[in-house]
């Protein structure tokens, strides 16, 4: 329910006078009808599972997942400390981790195993060391992932050379987090030798393309490939990209890794599509059950019709399949043997319903939060 | 019908192996079935008029256009002279200029105005220097503009110094060239003095996002139009992109300036929506007549739906339509008051006859220019 809230400004307005002033001010139930309009966008993206870091009620986020019948790694956006943060937004490390452990007892396994919980890391900026060693060893005890975003702006690895000495993945290596657990989102500024520190320690990383590329930089995942990296694809939220749909993320990535690069070989449709399911299985810890179709894996799969005029003909159809292909092909969605859409038709959860309420609970949340945005065009107004 | 025909590949193999080969084997026939695809593509992304630089056969998009009821400025791919040409696509200047005059008596005008034609100007690797001040002349003469490829790739910038002594812009200035009636496609590798003299001799742009993205880097859009060009937003042809949606670029165009330049203030949405509309008048000479809603002007107009979950909330409708909004938003379009598509239905022309008949034809060109493509998965054969 935040898209469109923070175009065209600043990363600090983006954050202080936007992001969290709304974020602060959801309740768990405004966070329940957002993880419900969301999860219908991402049905109709093809998407049958996914990780989300964001969210501040993962009570709100499992009802809503639950009814819409998606897979998902829930976590909760962990901050204990920074500058900037609404008062709402502070908590103590000890705090932060027990409502995590509540989190995960609640909701880890329910619907059906269906949902996961992770523990979630914010970044560097709003993480102390003590939270970030005690999150490891918890999400160590507990069998789970942790999600946290690593070298996502130049700022954050300047940020932690001057308060921990070295940059945020150095610094995670010293901490020893670097581990097949830790879901490392964005890493657009990874050195070399911090390529090589993910493949050795089996980091998983997700690649935000689209997200990546309106404020961030370009992160550098050919060579993470090569590297023998698990890189998923991801969207980001939606007030940071305005999209929640996969299908464009697979176009993008095939797309700004050859202009980066100056090299069209780079990022081969086939290598875009295992980063879409295969990999996306690994970066969830999940690939024993799913991201392929294969006999003993779980019947998680996606109906795509191709006979519309964005798509045919059909010379190469991987390569349509991940650059010409749209939201609108997706005929139907099937998670854990379950059809979630039918020829286009959502069957779990009522859209109309969801929208009418969506609007009304992000028109409150913003009259709350105070913010205000300027018009665009100065003829819409007294003209 | 190109789509998908040459992904991951260099820009040799593209254009020697793949493209010319396809497109020398096109008939008349098969670029007006070609051309009806697209055309159906282009309705449902809410585009009402085009300029198409690419094409062989100027009777057979014609033919299609006006069924389509789309309007269009038509142009044909003018080459006369460089290196790995098939042989049929080898012509004398004098040719090449004098099918282009044949073209426009026949075309100019016709379809109750909705079609125009223009000359066109390949790239600067393919075009005499007699055929470029030839074609100004002519140009000017008919009173219709030039379509050209200008700074494409850096190799091309190369190549001009090479052969001419001078960048491609340069060269194009001392031949009296740059002028209000060009439309320079890409420019992705102008320097601060050739963006000046664009500005200066009111030459237009063209900007193809995910076409640059893909290989040939990324054009200083921002910076042209501090400096005053008009900048408009194209697709380029389905073989440099696969999505013919001009939704889609508007999404890329507002992302990538910002990636590029770290600033995300650069390219705010409002400036994007200016460049689908009034600046895709204006690139088109068409201004007069269209690119805005005002009295006298044409009635060529689209319809948004918003209540989706991949647009809702409206928090800010400008923002949300250049980034949220995808081609299922686009519910129906107008071209010169007749309705082309209502409510996702396509009056003009049968999808289905169209879509049977393109994958037909695709193949069968295909087949003829002996185009063989890689299998992307070994196991798809043989396992």
């Amino acid at each position: 329910m935040g898209r469109g809230l923070a175009d065209d400004v600043p990363l600090l307005t983006w954050l202080h006078d936007r992001i969290w002033p709304y974020e602060s001010n959801m309740t768990e139930e405004d966070s329940y009808v957002s993880t419900l309009l969301c999860g219908i966008e991402q049905i109709r993206s093809g998407v049958t599972a996914f990780a989300e870091p964001g969210g501040q009620h993962v009570n709100g986020m499992g009802r809503a997942v639950r009814e819409l019948g998606l897979r998902g790694i829930l976590a909760r956006s962990t901050m204990d400390c920074g500058e900037g943060l609404p008062p709402q937004m502070v908590e103590a490390t000890d705090e932060a981790l027990s409502i995590q452990e509540d989190d995960l007892r609640r909701w880890h396994g329910q619907a059906e195993g269906r949902i996961r919980v992770w523990f979630g890391l914010r970044t560097i900026f709003n993480n102390s060391d003590e939270l970030i060693t005690r999150t490891k060893t918890l999400a160590d005890r507990y069998g789970v992932g942790i999600h946290m975003h690593v070298a996502e702006v130049k700022e954050e690895v300047e940020f932690a050379r001057e308060t921990r000495g070295h940059t945020t993945v150095e610094h995670l290596e010293h901490l020893g987090v670097l581990d097949k657990n830790l879901l490392a989102v964005h890493t657009v500024w990874l050195t070399d030798h911090e390529i090589e520190l993910f493949a050795r320690r089996e980091v998983k990383v997700s690649h935000n393309p689209a997200s990546a590329m309106r404020v961030l930089g370009f992160a550098r995942v050919p060579e993470m490939i090569v590297a023998g990296i698990s890189v998923s694809i991801g969207t980001d939220g939606a007030p940071s990209n305005n999209r929640m749909s996969l299908v464009d993320e697979m176009w993008l990535t095939s797309l700004i890794h050859k202009g980066r690069t100056l090299d069209p070989t780079v990022m081969p449709a086939q290598t875009v599509l295992e980063m879409a399911t295969v990999n996306g299985a690994r970066c969830l810890l999940w690939e024993d059950e799913i991201g392929s179709l294969e006999p003993g894996k779980k019947a998680d799969l996606v109906i795509i019709n191709p006979r519309t005029a964005n798509m045919l003909p059909l010379h190469d159809p991987i390569a349509n399949m991940v650059s010409a292909m749209k939201t609108e092909n997706i005929e139907s969605v099937m998670v854990d043997g379950r059809w979630l859409m039918q020829d286009g038709a959502i069957l779990t959860v009522n859209e109309e319903e969801i929208y009418h309420e969506a609007e009304a609970r992000a028109a409150g949340i913003r009259e709350r939060a105070g913010i205000t945005l300027p018009l665009r065009f100065r003829t819409l107004r007294g003209s």
